[in-house]
């Protein structure tokens, strides 16, 4: 079915159309039967679904008022004069709401992104059976536009004791809105977040980068590192 | 041993013999002793066991009724004229039920088949010591043969408090008929499992593809794609 | 020092002497100060600290009367003529007894292997930290030596409640011998082996080949077999 | 940002300048804004911020009177004659600190290294919500220089009981000196050590190679170790 929608989203490429676009979701995770999302622009609908480039394979969880997908964002290296590579951009574990627009209907368009940090993973992975959380962003913090938008995710366990429901809150002072999506978690779906995140956080740390490059040995380099490194280690 | 059970294929593959063939299993993956397995075709047997092409590596448990045997199943993907890959089937954990037909003597034509979702996987290593959980599968859902065939799977603690009994129910309306195949876990087996899906999950989620693409360096590519994202970032 | 250690092997290989050799060892993976041991053979040290070829690196500890080392052993793979990959000897998890015979030396022509199968290796993942487990080996089972040699392997936990004692028992019925070799493991040395051994369990049962291969793209191999297993899906 | 960093560092290497420098960190791994840090000297920064040759991706926590930096040092190997690989160096997880000398500055050049063994990062993934642990070292035990420096690391839970300070002391016998630096850790901020260093700890003990090797298919030199290790398995 993926092969339909990527031909529905060729053609609308084409047309540049802003129809309202139905089609079958082919990276539906759950155990549910295929759902219908929508979107106004199939191109942006791509967009959207893009983790990192040519692969697209997000969690996603869908329900009645709203759909939640999480997925990782590795991050970004520069290489300074010394050759050495740095973190540039940090790595994220993405979660992207999508309002429904009616039954099995999801709007792309309408999406809001959260992007949690490593640290904001740990308590996500931590978080006991009846614990909650809640994390602040400001998408412009530093910049001159501080304070105009703000995002705030809560995590909390349904008083059933099963389960989490899981919200996003963004208010835009500017365009004087409130949107709030919210998703419930069951026990399992919580569970795959869980597991995912704990796989997913070395790697976007970056840590996996570390083992790989010595895995594949490069021993020569790596002596004169150690030699420099022994010097520091000893003191 | 599995050299002589591959020569046994072999040869009753050149027969095309629809014999019982008795051999020694090659992949036993429990403390037992070796058992012995039956199977009504060679090649049949072979195809029954592939996981993916090449590569047959089931986690697999002998009890006198029946055997069970776990493998992960990879998603695969699919490239959209974006030159993006979404995917295409997801991954599931498959669940093999196997029939024993004697002592040590299992019957792999009359194995029975259960896929579990991501979710479920997030269901089944999240149950605790006195957990149960249960599934529901139509494999012909949303066709025209829906309800045909219903399976149900469930996994019960022990009243014992120690290991699980996995059973699967077949209910055929059309071939009238009604399997049972139940396979007690215990507890060191179903931590096996237990820690062995914990480790798949983020592969049948297609994960590892993401983490790979980026660790391997098409740092280049991905840059754009960064600042594609940059821009949805900061909404 | 583990040059000196090659040195000094390479310098014992070509006397062949059964003189004791004393070096320090080069892998010890605790948090110790180095620690000397002792072998009658160079060469055939360089065999028993042989994991996998071209690389040793056991997890070691070091106590008075024995120390005791922990390396995963992968399966080994066996093509089939239909081009299928089988396990052809399961992979496990090799447990190395070496008795002291003096301070900080120890006798490697005396060890004592175990090996641990992947359902072995649950029961000690799963370990609660009062529980106790038990394991038995007859190396010869099956054939017309079974009987000769009985191993048993237990762990458990100190009466004080933190760590565990982890003792071998190897009873030879011709040698009329009966070897005993204890090694106590705290709470933070049994936390290395189970993580460790979390790690390894899904590669000693083969399913990061599963995962590499698909990963490494063989699209269109796979696409067939996911047509084969397609048809079985539904069944 | 980085950038600019790195455009600092480079000239900061011509002028091999030991003013303080300010910069902003790439590396910030917490859900905090961007801190500046100081160093006395460009180059040596760079050498302590380097991980592995042409990698640097510590997990970093920024706090008021200090920061600390947890990043994996993979072990090195060594050849033998034999063509065995073994552990030469074993791998660690290091530990810096970094004192701060204003808001948000930190002088690099004042950092204190603690480096894990793999028994210690078994200690700490282990630690129950209201234990705590200390290691001792000497970084130049065994040597002439034994008992100059003598470094203690200690982890405790806040009273509060949600989190732990990580605390090093420094006692330099030599230079009548005494530093303690310590860095207030909340939950999730341990909970991503945890779950990093749990993830590490193979890879720290070299294992991530012993499986790459097999994976990679070495099979025909595999199978003669197989045979040598048969003969031992069997004893």
């Amino acid at each position: 079915m993926t092969t339909k929608l990527s031909r529905l989203l060729a053609s609308s490429r084409n047309h540049l159309s802003k129809n309202i676009l139905c089609g079958k979701d082919g990276n539906l995770s759950d155990g549910l039967p295929l759902h219908t999302f929508t979107s106004r622009a199939g191109i942006s609908t791509a967009g959207q679904n893009l983790g990192i480039k040519g692969i697209a394979a997000p969690y996603t969880v869908f329900k009645g008022k709203a759909a939640l997908s999480v997925t990782p964002i590795l991050p970004t290296f520069t290489k300074l004069d010394s050759g050495l590579h740095v973190v540039e951009r940090r790595g994220v574990m993405m979660l992207k709401f999508i309002p429904a627009i009616g039954e099995r209907k999801y709007d792309w368009e309408k999406k809001q992104l959260f992007a949690l940090s490593p640290t904001e993973v740990g308590s996500l992975i931590s978080l006991g059976a009846s614990d909650s959380c809640e994390f602040f962003h400001d998408p412009s913090m530093l910049s001159s536009n501080a304070g105009q938008v703000r995002k705030s995710l809560s995590i909390k366990p349904h008083s059933t004791g099963s389960g989490y429901m899981i919200s996003l809150t963004v208010v835009n002072n500017v365009e004087k809105s409130r949107d709030n999506l919210s998703v419930p978690f069951t026990t399992a779906e919580f569970a795959v977040v869980k597991t995912a995140c704990s796989y997913a956080l070395p790697h976007i740390l970056g840590w996996d980068r570390l083992t790989d490059k010595v895995a594949r040995g490069h021993a020569s380099n790596f002596k004169s590192d150690r030699q420099l490194m022994d010097s520091e280690w000893d003191k």
